[in-house]
């Protein structure tokens, strides 16, 4: 690793001072645990507003954690969850949802990451067929793995399709934030057509926080068991509650998005032209997939921090987050033209 | 609620300005995530050092989580655990064990809560017996939910008894290092005969943070894949790291522990001679459980904060905190006495 | 073993010559698979009539398959599962509850095994606690794993205080047939309070088939496809439905239980005044349990097959079967008498 | 449907009559129940012989059955199974591996239904890394539900990538029998390489009996609790047993599936030369695949009962039993050349 900011990951920030500052000062006296404390009260109910969500709001540790309890208010257990192969539910959870739901993903190959009515709906053959796993949940993930963003257009879509046909839909939104902020538009528009979605702070400039958003009523009932059952109930809720108002005060939360977007924007526009480094999806939030040369790949990963996204197709991944800063990103674009040769 | 300091649950308690310090410096720059920084490494090695771990540490959010964790590496889907009646993993995880480990727990009543090699061996018939759940980890709380100790002498002699049986011992720490400061002996001298064991943060004085310490080097190689697949593995490591650090440091941990259990001691003290009311278990660690009059009980709760134990036989649990003070064990002693009547 | 009728379990007889042949005159030619047969609809039509279902009828292989199915359709994953100790579910499957359902088994102490509203109401603490399993399913054994019998009385009691207290009753009914003989009435009325239940063939004369019986109709829809995830979906299912069938044409169901059952009368009967010998449950099915001296139970198991139900109390469990003559229990009886020296 | 012999599934054909006699004579006076008893022990014993399995044969009712509990022997929970898209254990089981298992099914697209080294390999990516599902098994199919049949030395050079990779071997035998004939091999030649295998009774002559294979005798001992916990423990084994020890006496197992192979070819024959139908796989078991005109399909259909593979590529499968007649295929045949005008 070196001192130079990474392109590895968003997660690889640190917290916002704003939180830090928000943990400190929720760090006087006792408060109820299990959130029934003032905090948790507040910005739980700020979300719900937000997010123009009926249900309610409950707060967990991790992205894949958000995934598992989300999904699990929408199964039952022959029931399954079609989503894209690119998926994190699908590649990065350890097979959490198999093992903790015991739910079968059906997953579908993609383009760019994004599922449509025409790809979902070649999954749904032999429903009522008792030998066939029941499709039931359509997953996306909203921005997605590959960086590229659904349209409210195309949320309005799936959402139409999977009402009619009896789907429910959950939204991954470790990177919602991202998306807002690419699309210009409200939580509550991103989320008007979702059951349950994840709204995640942790790459947004929190100390590790992510929230999981019931849009429905009749849906929340079982949520706080399944939360607590999943090891996901903190103690001291307030602790997390306040990393969520601190990114919900003044709108700092977009704000963050915002310019972790405009970096990513920034970094693909300083590396056009750059001779054999082309895009390899529309950069839409704070990610950057370029297929590159492997020789420039190597050479760049000696004095930066990024991951190849796919070494067969020759893709990086370059991620932007929060903190990162312009002279970050003139620094990196820099070395990509010298890498270069041109 | 009141502003006065809540005898409730030392989980009532905020976190310790250490550990805030900690987490505000833990927060420059990037980290590699997933726990592959160096504040990760540092207090994981001094935990393993510390606990003389050959194993590894690994670092979750909850106390549910830690034992669901542990008792994940040491068990099959047909083999069940044997544990008091009163556990915590029977009563308070929402069913966690059954439903994310699919054991069986083989549950016996004790009247201390404290197990021994004579209530396990009721539970260890029909071994080998096809239709039945084979009895492989004992579980015992290390301070137990009724706030008593095991001794070094009662641990070796579980120990002893487990191994020649071929049983794993876990222990649910999340008071381990109230245990540790009643008995006066070393976190090692408590994990000696363990196999996995949790370590609490959370009850200490950290803002979330609990760590899974794996002693034999050969049940370590599946934890953080389980880790993950149980939602538990933070991106933002540093953050759960740092705060063990802070409580490692100069052994806060231990003078925590140590003071909170002083102020059970004095609160317990402070009662004797109160009219109809008796100490229902031994007073070893920050807990005072305590049979008394329903309209006594019913009157102190209008100012205080506290759980009534056992409805039935009128018992209150009253816990105290590492930032309990002696003027708050005095007044509620105060007022113990003032509605007594005495 | 020895070729005396054995006494040790009414699965150690042989099928009926009625359930034989009913098998060979299926066997000609072809049937669709998976329950698309007319032996299956006229089976499964036969019993939804004679337990005036609305549900449905799904015929599975084992007495264990049929309680883990039909609790699944009764039971979300943080849900619990009231039962007494001596419940088959708990005792004799092999975790099977916890592990395949992922449901915490309420266990409750009881005499003669049988459950009543006052034991159900000690587990119905902590509800909407989500700390807790919530208490949702109510399972009995009718006949009890002790012999006894609830009765009519007793049924609609508990199924009313289920319904009162929002509670499913589910009834494991491998012996139900028993029942049925010892109360002198129908399947439908015992079955009048239930959610769903299980009736066991395998025990009365069947080669080995179970039949869940699901009495509403709005608890059937999930019913195929649990089945066929649970590993129970015969394809070849004609030769399940006839072994039901051959069990209910000329009710010979009732006819093979209502002999087990004089035959344990006549045994018990027959013992009366043995010394030393005592009856340790009231006599209502085909089990006869009777506390003898060890060393008359040593010598009567040199020739002749039963076991031991309590070492430490000294009970054994006498099982007689459909096939049982009274020429058998003489003789059994008549070596009692000898072994007691009287 | 129609009296003329179904091409649907050779599991639509009836039992053989030798299978039916089994049973009559296994049904004479009692027999300890769960396996313990002659019956069992010789056909278990037999079968052991016939696969040289030093590790143990265990009974079940179904093929999806049999698959659980053979793979459950080989898995971790956050252990995945690579296997092809269309295999059984993916498309035909509910989701029980998900469900029951709580393991993810890593696929592969396949153009015949087989897995070769190459394609595993494409799987074996992220090993060690915690995000990810671990590959640990893989399963085959033999013969596979395309209705071919992997060679000998694709079998050896698979069991040899396997070791050298770490990985287990699983085969679903569900139609083992056919690939024996096919290949004029042993029992033990298409074992050789496996971990555990299920040989199936039922689409070969059984009323319903498969058989788990476990070759080495180290993985054997959690398989009688895996077998009881997945409700698949049948009381009265003999009757299980007897289905097998038919189908081995004088080799009837193999004659049964050799006649079905030879009608299958017969069939293949027949068609040879019928305008528009092309075979789709080569016939190398019980199974021929053909490709045909739409309006020539829905001809058929009306007189004959078979399944359409895969609607939009036009694909038919025809099975043969062990009963088919060449009588039959010849109906058949006259009438595929009269439905196509030729």
């Amino acid at each position: 690793m070196t001192q130079r900011k990474s392109f590895g990951s968003d997660n690889q920030a640190g917290a916002h001072d704003a939180v830090l500052s928000a943990l400190a000062q929720a760090n006087f006296g006792d408060a109820v645990g299990y959130g029934d404390d003032p905090w948790t009260q507040r910005a739980a109910g700020a979300l719900r507003t937000a997010f123009g969500a009926r249900g309610g709001v409950f707060f967990v540790f991790t992205g894949t954690a958000a995934n598992v309890l989300g999904l699990s208010m929408l199964l039952r257990s022959y029931e399954g969850v079609i989503c894209a192969e690119s998926a994190h539910v699908n590649v990065d959870e350890c097979g959490a949802p198999e093992r903790i739901l015991g739910s079968k993903l059906l997953t579908v190959p993609t383009p760019d990451g994004k599922l449509s009515p025409g790809l979902i709906s070649a999954r749904l053959v032999d429903r009522g067929d008792e030998h066939r796993v029941q499709p039931r949940v359509v997953t996306i993930s909203q921005v997605t793995e590959l960086g590229t963003c659904y349209t409210l257009a195309e949320l309005k879509s799936l959402g139409e399709f999977c009402r009619a046909e009896k789907l429910r839909l959950y939204i991954d939104g470790a990177r919602l934030a991202n998306a807002a902020a690419h699309l210009g538009c409200s939580l509550a528009d991103l989320a008007a057509h979702a059951d349950v979605l994840s709204f995640g702070g942790t790459k947004n400039g929190a100390v590790g926080a992510e929230a999981v958003v019931v849009m429905a009523e009749e849906l929340v009932a079982n949520a706080p068991f399944l939360r607590k059952q999943q090891g996901q109930l903190a103690s001291k809720m307030r602790y997390l509650a306040v990393q969520f108002q601190a990114l919900l005060d003044d709108d700092l939360w977009l704000h963050n998005a915002g310019h972790a977007n405009a970096m990513a924007r920034r970094l693909a526009e300083g590396i056009h032209g750059v001779p054999g480094a082309r895009l390899w999806q529309p950069v839409e939030s704070n990610a950057v997939f370029v297929s590159l040369d492997p020789a420039q790949i190597a050479s760049l990963q000696r004095n930066w921090q990024f991951y190849v996204w796919d070494t067969a197709a020759q893709v990086v991944r370059w991620m932007t987050a929060y903190d990162t800063t312009e002279a970050d990103v003139d620094a990196f674009v820099a070395e990509v033209w010298r890498g270069s040769g041109a």
